[in-house]
């Protein structure tokens, strides 16, 4: 199905609609049916002209005047997102951060579900977890290729992190949620996203002492 | 040491800066000694206008048509979030999570040091890790308070996670980074960042399938 938007939407961008569909969620949850771009400005964060610019890639949205239905904001930015389906997601790495992630709670009531998780470990390899079982890097390719799997987790260490993101890429993964800390190389048409929680610390030193 | 900035900076570019940290650095390490803000912004991904409101926050950076000398750039933006210190912090939660974050070695070239670990399981208590051993829970306010820790991580489970946060306050902590899946509730005066794969992931599914 392809979808018919600007073809040059500024990634920047595409990072902030998981916010506002959160934010929208969380409003008509509480029972708020139309919000201003003022309103939800300030939910989120960012200012009235940054969404309407943000939204008006997608179309046009809301009524002059009249703010945006909650619901319907909500509904049609998840589409956008195509988060308005079941994503299966492929996890390499089982150790403990591996486990922590496969046991995250937030994955439960969200659009991605682990599908298949890989170990290069003989001793984790048929290890199960739910419904399924820890295969061998070996197969990592070719199950991915099998389940039609298009996002991979990357969670074991920098030293072969490299090499997992070339077997995920070549079994079809076009995301990867890169949890190592080493930047990735990786073709034009994959996109990388760092967990880091160096870079999340960094964003609140800023503030420490001040007023001390 | 008060610091005379204007006091409302909007924190979305206060999060952009480590950003612009690290791309200065990697610019500075391969020897590009200047760097025109247009290419600057290229490289980060926002527009040169943006970089330049950005930056007129915190005074007069760069030369009318000479663009900025990227080392002295770089050091004046790790001054201004305080990165240019060590900063100790405290984990809560010494499982699966804990242990990968605990040994995660992005910490080693960074500004923040794991100065204490914490966890409620009486068998955790007193393993050691490096050089620091693991306390129990009910010593985190005094510790936290005793060893002056602004930061904390929190790795626990989402139904103990407020607790922690509130025993964490208690002890100075200023600055939460939040694995659990919950949302924190805290004073005003704290900051929460949120370490959140399904969040990551929403920002990729919007460039899956498409061109098929």
């Amino acid at each position: 199905m392809a979808r018919e938007f600007e073809p040059d939407i500024p990634d920047i961008v595409i990072r902030r609609l998981p916010l506002y569909v959160r934010t929208l969620r969380a409003l008509a949850d509480s029972d708020v049916a139309n919000v201003s771009s003022d309103d939800l400005a300030d939910e989120i964060g960012v200012t009235a002209a940054q969404i309407r610019r943000d939204l008006s890639y997608f179309g046009k949205f809301g009524k002059q005047g009249k703010g945006y239905d909650t619901r319907s904001l909500e509904q049609a930015i998840t589409q956008i997102l195509q988060l308005d389906r079941e994503w299966p997601v492929a996890l390499a790495g089982f150790g403990s951060l591996g486990h922590a992630i496969a046991h995250y709670r937030g994955f439960g009531p969200s659009s991605f579900r682990i599908a298949a998780i890989f170990d290069r470990n003989p001793d984790k390899v048929g290890e199960p977890l739910g419904e399924i079982a820890i295969l061998s890097d070996q197969c990592m390719t070719s199950e991915i290729r099998r389940l039609g799997i298009e996002i991979g987790i990357i969670a074991v260490p920098a030293a072969e992190a490299q090499e997992v993101a070339n077997a995920m890429i070549d079994g079809g993964v076009q995301s990867i949620l890169n949890y190592a800390p080493i930047v990735l190389k990786t073709p034009p048409n994959v996109r990388v996203r760092e967990i880091d929680p160096i870079w999340a610390l960094q964003t609140m030193t800023y503030y420490l002492g001040v007023g001390s």
